[in-house]
């Protein structure tokens, strides 16, 4: 397992820092945010360093999703809420605090006073960007399979 | 393929409506949002009608998270972002718009004015539910494998 001495979320997917961990599969792993957001809300992440979901491979990507699927699942037995927030927020610029991959699962109840991720972003300021569908299609011919 | 005729992801996917398909894989596709937060705000789906990653196969979960890697590299070499907000609105009171699993990608900027997921969250009311470790990895042992 590639590993950052400094990591928090190395430590705990090693074990050495005690966390509520609910389930793992070959290569991630599930537990409680120790600063919750409400009650039940998980983290899921890669066992081995990755900043983010570009330095993760792409079984690690898939398996995150996985596991996702899992514990959403459970938290949808165990507290019947009435949706989930899922996400990732990837780099300093949205919001990322921990520099290790993590997947937040919130869940949600009706009139929890929380908003919906394009709440976070509204009044974002965005400059149009000529040609994007364009632009994507030409880096994706760039890229390796 | 699964599909719902009343469902304009479906018919995406299908090939019925038009969009700016981006990318695909065996089970899902990604294409441009019609109504951008961003300019290269995209969107990855299942290509057969899921509601929510709840009713969306293991496989298709893991195939979401493999192709959303893929678009956000794609991204990331096309307009040199700062970060991305990577994320689900799951249900209704998460803010869930099309009853069709879609995850958002959008790329996020310094100083772009929007907030991580927390800022959505951010106040949100949650009464703390005794012992929801224990309550999840018994949800856990409920589930099939």
């Amino acid at each position: 397992m590639r590993k950052d001495i400094d990591c928090i979320f190395c430590a705990i997917a090693a074990g050495e820092i005690p966390a509520e961990i609910l389930a793992e599969n070959e290569t991630c792993v599930s537990f409680l945010d120790a600063e919750p957001l409400a009650s039940g809300h998980m983290l899921v992440i890669p066992k081995s360093h990755a900043l983010d979901i570009l330095s993760a491979s792409v079984e690690t990507a898939g398996d995150l999703m996985k596991l996702t699927k899992r514990v959403v699942a459970a938290l949808n037995v165990a507290l019947r809420p009435d949706g989930f927030t899922i996400g990732i927020n990837h780099g300093h610029a949205a919001g990322q605090a921990v520099p290790h991959l993590h997947l937040h699962v919130v869940p949600r109840f009706a009139g929890d006073g929380g908003k919906s991720i394009h709440g976070a972003l509204a009044g974002m300021v965005s400059d149009p960007v000529p040609e994007i569908g364009q632009k994507i299609k030409d880096a994706l011919k760039s890229l390796p399979d």
